[in-house]
């Protein structure tokens, strides 16, 4: 059995804050034990305002191609310049879209700039610059405040070509491979296996943002009962490389 | 809290097997108690299965067409003849993939036409007819058996651009609506959301998939403790009309 609970209370998260820390002690309050093999999904939002990777548009001065992109989006300049500044590469802009590659790599929308959540209308939030890293923060942090190893995701909430709705994806991850591979296994009567590699840290992600619900401030959720492959993994196998792309 | 249980011990799938009541009875002999409210995921294997939606390869004779691409996919032709039999469209046709538009509008590999988990080498499994249907039949099988109103999902394995490994996703729902529209609600700090609708029968398939593994035989997943909008939803609400596709 997997049971999955959501961590309530999270206070407002500042600049400097110890996730690890706060984490620990919600999950305390609520009574959580987190144990050896557990998954921590952590929302990018609180980890983006942790490290200080969040803007001020008012300290945003947008490019003649902000500007006029901005007009055809009815956006604010500032803010589409603050997306084109966190991308390495366009999929994408059309009418009021922008798909782009973040400097991670991954495909979103608005390469992960997002003003929801953030307290005060000028504010946006970018995604952290190494997630993996940040999962890796946290998780040495579970470790010596509790001892135990528990495997983190940092998520965040993409959109998908050919279907309607979002669903939360793995951006950082530490302590798990982030790809369960069947390749060259037999399923139930032996037959080899059609290429699967199935991205269960994606799933964990989808899982855990059934608890994290959207508005109601629930940034953290505890997966037990889940066993993953352990080991030094990072988000990055779950990229797709350009070059292996079919749709690029 | 949400819990996610995979139910063991269901026997092989044969044609006109009353999947509702096969569930009802591997759930009882587990000891779970299903009640108003839950979620239960089943694979499409075993609905294909059931339905009889299966076909022999050796009844199968691959077009010109066919023959031609199979040589460039070292494929079995009639797996290929199989495959575009299914598809109404082509998405993309590419060395050694084949991604198309099923005859419900999915956009996937092979339009779901699988070998795996097949007995016999020259079977190959078709995806449900009309999936939401098939659910809807488990759905009332289920509140005849017990009473209680359960949602049903059938769910199959799909890949994504941009991304590398497959994830379970919604093929068919009853009793659910399969998206949470977040649109002009406020966030913490009332500001408007960004366009927020969360897919989340998918995100309740990538859940289940979890529990399922794909080698040892567990098709069926119970989740309780998640509070979908209940409704008469349709897994057609999760594809995106073409017109409405950036990236066809």
């Amino acid at each position: 059995m997997i049971t999955i609970v959501g961590l309530k209370g999270i206070p407002l998260i500042k600049k400097g804050d110890d996730l690890a820390r706060i984490i620990v002690e919600a999950a305390a309050r609520q009574g959580i034990v987190m144990r050896d093999g557990d998954t921590i999904v952590v929302s990018h939002k609180i980890v983006s305002k942790a490290e200080g990777n969040v803007l001020n548009l008012k300290d945003v001065n947008p490019s003649p191609v902000s500007l006029s992109l901005a007009k055809t989006m009815a956006e604010d300049p500032r803010h589409v310049e603050a997306i084109l500044r966190e991308a390495r590469g366009v999929v994408k802009i059309v009418e009021r879209h922008m798909i782009l590659e973040t400097k991670h790599g991954f495909v979103c929308a608005n390469a992960g700039v997002d003003r929801s959540n953030m307290e005060g209308s000028e504010w946006v939030s970018l995604l952290p610059k190494d997630p993996d890293r940040s999962a890796r923060t946290i998780r040495e942090g579970i470790k010596k405040a509790l001892g135990c190893n528990v495997a983190v995701i940092v998520s965040d909430t993409f959109g998908r070509p050919w279907r309607i709705g979002q669903v939360n994806v793995a951006i950082g991850v530490a302590g798990m491979i982030p790809i369960k591979d069947y390749r060259g296994k037999g399923d139930m009567f032996q037959h080899i296996l059609r290429v699967t590699m199935i991205a269960i840290a994606d799933e964990l992600a989808s899982a855990a943002e059934l608890v994290m619900n959207k508005s109601d401030g629930v940034p953290v959720a505890v997966i037990s009962g889940y066993s993953y492959p352990r080991g030094e993994g990072s988000a990055r196998e779950l990229v797709r490389p350009r070059e292996r792309d079919l749709f690029r």
